[in-house]
């Protein structure tokens, strides 16, 4: 059989209405990400065809013109109607409503899919800009948090546990670091969005353009992304903006849960501003930490956003369904971590510590049992495993005695030792008060990133040189881009001889 | 210290506009979900009120009235704003506005959770029978479809190699099956989803209420879950939901996907109506097979919203993120669950299958090779792993000869078996035609489930008596809830002295 | 074109070495999984074959009694090799050194794909029993620990924060009740995995094996799987298996992130006992709260096996991908949720409850605040609202004081009614301590469900009834598996002429 | 109440069964990561605690000594014993029986949880440089694979229709491109894994211990990671990790999906060679191309890995899961990453393509439509949409004649504008051939990154550049290891005295 034997070229029947309700109505609910985007793309695609003498100069003036006025109108306002296909179908309608045939040299030399593909990067870009500000402004926070407590003595914890004496400036400084790494990863997504697939033709190229660096230039894209078919298909950035959105949100969750813990009549430790309260409509002494649900819940949201899009990702090459809903999902889920880093920051910078607590709960403890075994080691030369051994015992015997760490004596360690050993160390009679104390323990943590004040000090310091940094480069990426867009919508108000 | 150092009660501050704009802008997008559910709850929280004398007469008659009319007003229409918190305090708002300290009243004995906890169920169980009752409509037109090609003759494809003879009746049937076991687990996730956990009190039951059936019984649930804590934070049942919901979408996806390769020109066997088609904005030869993109890329969606709720219910117990994002990724999911049932279910109605391709395919192949060999394992005596291999050998030839399997003779088979086991099988000569034939294969397939056209009718038979038990089970199931609301609408007019 | 270019038939040459270290590899790392299900396999199909006369008499007792010798052998001393394929065809290789061609017997009738399937089956058959009856035992203790309990008394919590006074016994059978629907859920896809997809042929039958049941009692399931297609594809069981799982361990997180909450010194409320934690190496006071980590992260990987699983089936029909990879996945998540479900088991049976510490801070708090504002409402005729507000304003006031709920006094009620409602309520010199005493309260909440003793003991006999029908289902299916296999081995026997 | 009522101190009871089969078996199983990482770290721990004095000279001899034995040791053959717990404390063990209390040295100031820290990233860094350089194979093997198609004519297709004429090279190439880009990331990923947590001491940093940079030399990282308590718990980087290598393979298993639909007998596109093909045990003309099953399964896998090890990390911050199980779940999936490419890149350099096949599919279809309409617009003066539906219009009237699109003359051209303008475009007798030539299409797509074969090629020799300087670049880095851990043995010898 050399020939195919279905009808080709494009149905003339209308949509079915499930697929209006489903396909078509999904599209639109995303018109309003790519409205502006497309707005743009389409002023430089029509200056492009004019410039290279594609369209005529009266089409493209009166192209430009109406694409203006489009440019004034909030997507909200615009007609789009999953009656008429996807978004990029409302506008075909629209402007040939006002234009006739003249609407129709807009198609010249490029698919529905590259002036998407165009806008979606177009509203990345700011929004990628916006959340980067954002977790800048809460590590700023968190240093500033971070500074008021230098001195603030709590038992640092694993699994809950008290581990060792540090202050809760030297832990909320710990939430600053993995932001700053994820914000130069989304630092390289934004170099990787604001790249122009335009110009791809189809897949391989156009005959009617011959240079992509037009439109690039017009629309402030830092480059033309060289393979065609890779320009019209490539998810892994997008991959890689949602799994560090997933990041950026993972350690915003462990902060919020500690804190939620933290909250808890029993810990007592924070408590949040009212402001990010919520009341009980039935209990009325209940003021809860519904914020941290949020960040919570939000930071489960992304995983499964993330997932979700490998999963549509896992298709053949070259398959519409891999951007079609990237263009909700993706905005969908950087505005979500935008609006909780938003909110993390709000209550960081508000957030109440109870120092008397955490002293006291720090007092109750054993804390300093590492400490003390070292001080062992030292004076009786043993090695860390006996000493560690005697100290377990002695913590052992003064739990069960209602004793606390600051209790303990040279006596019990001598009778933890004479027991388990056959002889005493010779510690009876030794002041341990210094070794005891959580407060000189801290300050014996002079290391790099160790908790005494000055360490925690200096890495404020050098934290906030990037903030400095980060602030410097994302103004730097909003004024070009800012420009770029104002340039090209004074070249189009003049191709429209306004 | 034997005392909490922290205020509590309620917070007399406003909530802060990152809160606004995360938390409770993302509650307020599920007003729609809730809205009717909680109406009906709110009804018969009233009247249980009433009837236990909890609240005076006169303020169940203005509560009953009041929600009523709001009742009539569409949620889109009600004032829900974020700025007053969650949707419920939206409605306390409106309340209290209108009935002023009365409204009050409604609070009593029941937290904002419960009342949110039974509208989400209200809502869950109409969708449901929504789902069920559209899968239970594509699972009749894949047997439509069937019976249509019960003699349709298609290579049977495993790794899409061809692998058997069979028939295009007995493909499309395969999906059916599936989708009905899915169907029975969404029942069985709708007899979770119609238990009341109403007069759960906070947590641990409530001593205004003793009789937690009377809610129950006027939202015409089928029975009250028993313990109260669990009532309140169950999540096991959604998370059931959505997993099937995966399903089912997961197998359409598998369809949409044979279908999206059928649909090829080299394939060329199936095409989509028109109305299921787009067509290019840049290509006037496109007739792209969109409604297949759709499923797929839903299919991947839901695997998403699967994986992000167990994520979110990744918490300690009693955590309310566990059922605020429920609220809004629940519905949702089910709702694109439903919008591509019947997007494929029309996919499946319409489909054009081009037998004559899929006829000259299987006539190009060597999908007869299994039963040639079974024919020289009974004819020659021969184990069956010689027999493959002799089999093999001949295809091997044959195949780089231009051959078909239909052109095979008992001369190639001895010269193979010559080679490989020194002597021939005495097969020259030997008639291969019904051994060979497609369509003689297929007609061997009698056993259950198999693929001739009888074993494919008593198939289709058996899902057909299943179409029906089904459309009586949802039947009922609507006809009971549409009985049980009525009442509670009659209830309450007359309770409210209309 | 009307013939096919390329060379079909099994190619000649060896394996690529990266295929070998990939797919084989990983195939073979699931043969322990599949041994001996492919040992009882054969065994039914070499008798199913002899009795319809497909392969000789001698053949069929040679094979028996090589089966038979593999039974004995245990997987792992099995030489199962990458080198020569999957595992079955390391079986073949073992088979055709032994028993020379009349191996080659074996293969009629039957792909190596059905083999797999059914071994799978008997595989996950056992492990589901063992799980059921695993999380029973689970389901068991829990029960054993609220009878312990039912008068334990303790802040119940939302937000972490203290809501309304309850028991420990009434939490701790909040977690038996999802564990009893997921066993639930696992039933049923028990009776979905004791289907068999035997005698499927390819994918649309065999013409040599006429009657499927044959095979499908010789292995003991329950049923024959009707589509040949559907036996031989389907995966919507393995989707419910891997999501029931994910659900039966959430559950179990919550609890064990409840706990080590709970374990910290700062709550107090509850200790593990030595054998499930873990010590330090490096600090001499920690005891660890391991375990509950283990459970945890468990809980977290059956996630990502359940949406891994999701995402390698999405893919088109009748690819091997969806089984090969399941042969792993699904066995080795059920064997995790095994061990994690015994863990967690062993926790729960031998946890020490801080009950002094739990009415310590059930004490300090104000969890009564519910329960007065009720009585409020009933003794002043006031609407739930307004009694909130003014117990929530006697709370505010009362925490800045630095006193307790139990604290609260008539007076303090005035003094805020005053305020907020420009008048007294007349509550001075009301005695309300039995409206505070957390006891007193527990006491009222005797609906269904309830915190009150009787109702707590009520549903631990409902869920020990539950636990003894469980025991029945699970020994019954237990024995009808295990005559079924102990008689196809007998009829082996008999057959091998032993 | 002002002390803890439990006892503290390490538990003296053993392990309970349970949680030595779950939770240390587990942990064992990833012993053989581990090991030869955790020889590293305890051989630069010895020698910073010998150069500080903390430990005695004969200690840190014999120690050193011991450690290098155990290095020679495979990890299969060393005694972990999950009766012990988990690794760290068989290696303890081990240690002891042949030091006595010599081995208790070796504790001193660093937590087991710091060695693991430290092994498993000097396991991934030797990983991760395994995989860019195999990615980096795998885009060589693609640049050869596309020089070698330059010309080879295929229909590009969207939606797998019929798109555009482009060439076999063009496509090829589009895989190397999302690769290169994951390339970068893995780097950035080796230069997060490159940085030291070493001498964070619990989470605060060790008094003992004052240089951290002693231990980052001697085991060649290249800086200390700054925050100590950021050092013991970060995550983002394995994310990252897993996330990028679910990338790579996302990009693979959409290329391995295009081979599968190609060699299916209908397109006959494509032929995997012989060794990365399967047959069937039943089917004696099957040649399966197995291999792409593998990767596409594996790619389905590792976005489970993904979602479920950010599953895990979603819990308070400093919780022993997050890395417990990242241990096992982020080198296996590494692993598989690595195989899989390898196997991937098997495929593609021996990849055998049907060019016969290729251009009888593209001569049969109607892929020259765009330029027929864009010739349309040039010649005629039509606006584009016009020229589309002209040009739409006489694709669907040939087909229906079972014409194909090169069959096309300006006589159909006008016969359409006729029925659809009213008038003809005066086409008739022009020779279009030039215009349906799908070579000379080809040609015109010169610009960057077309399908013109010169544009092939210039990016062929862009991505042998980035080739050459990864090359270089892994080169490096793996000499600048190999330096580190040689100087860290050699001084190790020195300091054992040997």
């Amino acid at each position: 059989m050399s020939y195919i034997t279905s009808e080709l070229g494009p149905s003339t029947e209308k949509p079915a209405t499930e697929l209006v309700e489903s396909g078509f109505a999904l599209e639109n609910a995303d018109a309003p990400v790519l409205h502006r985007g497309l707005n743009l793309a389409d002023l430089a695609h029509v200056i492009d065809l004019r410039d290279q003498r594609v369209i005529p100069e009266d089409a493209a003036r009166r192209l430009l013109g109406l694409l203006l006025d489009v440019h004034q109108i909030a997507a909200e306002d615009f007609p789009y109607d999953p009656n008429f296909g996807e978004p990029y179908n409302s506008r075909e309608h629209y402007f040939v409503e006002r234009l006739g045939d003249v609407a129709g040299w807009l198609h010249a030399g490029r698919p529905r899919r590259e002036a998407a593909r165009l806008a979606l990067r177009l509203h990345l870009r700011r929004q990628l800009i916006d959340v980067v500000d954002d977790a800048t402004t809460f590590v700023d926070r968190l240093t500033g948090l971070s500074a008021l407590h230098l001195e603030t003595l709590m038992p640092d914890q694993t699994y809950l546990q008290q581990a060792q004496p540090s202050t809760f400036g030297h832990y909320a400084l710990s939430f600053a670091y993995p932001t700053l790494r994820d914000i130069r990863r989304l630092l390289d997504c934004l170099d990787w969005v604001n790249s122009s697939p335009g110009g791809a033709g189809c897949v391989n190229g156009s005959r009617l353009l011959g240079d992509r660096g037009v439109v690039a230039d017009l629309l402030g894209f830092s480059r033309v992304i060289e393979h065609t078919r890779d320009a019209m298909w490539q998810v892994d950035g997008l991959i890689s903006i949602l799994s560090t959105a997933a990041s950026l949100l993972s350690n915003q969750s462990k902060l919020a849960e500690d804190l939620e813990i933290w909250s808890s009549t029993e810990f007592d430790y924070v408590d949040l501003a009212g402001p990010y309260t919520r009341s009980s409509i039935l209990m009325p002494q209940k003021r809860n930490p519904y914020s941290l649900s949020i960040v919570r819940g939000a930071s489960g949201i992304l995983i499964g956003r993330l997932s979700g899009f490998l999963a549509v990702v896992k298709s053949p090459s070259a398959r519409s369904d891999n951007l079609i809903f990237a263009y909700g999902e993706v905005p969908r889920s950087l505005d979500l971590a935008l609006r909780v880093t938003r909110l993390m920051t709000g209550v960081v910078s508000t957030l109440r510590v109870n120092k008397e607590r955490m002293a006291a709960e720090l007092t109750k403890g054993f804390s300093q049992a590492t400490d003390l075994a070292e001080f062992v080691v030292e004076r009786c030369g043993l090695d860390y495993r006996t000493a560690y051994v005697v100290v377990g015992e002695t913590v052992r015997r003064a739990s069960r005695r209602a004793l606390r760490g600051v209790d303990i004596t040279g006596e019990m360690l001598d009778d933890a030792a004479l027991e388990y050993r056959g002889h005493t160390l010779g510690l009876a009679g030794t002041d341990l008060t210094a070794v005891l104390d959580p407060r000189q323990i801290v300050m014996t943590r002079t290391g790099q990133g160790g908790a005494a004040p000055a360490a925690v000090e200096a890495m404020i310091g050098s934290c906030r040189t990037q903030i400095a940094e980060l602030r410097t480069t994302t103004g730097r990426w909003r004024a070009s881009i800012e420009a770029a867009e104002a340039d090209l919508l004074a070249q189009a108000t003049t191709g429209a001889g306004r």
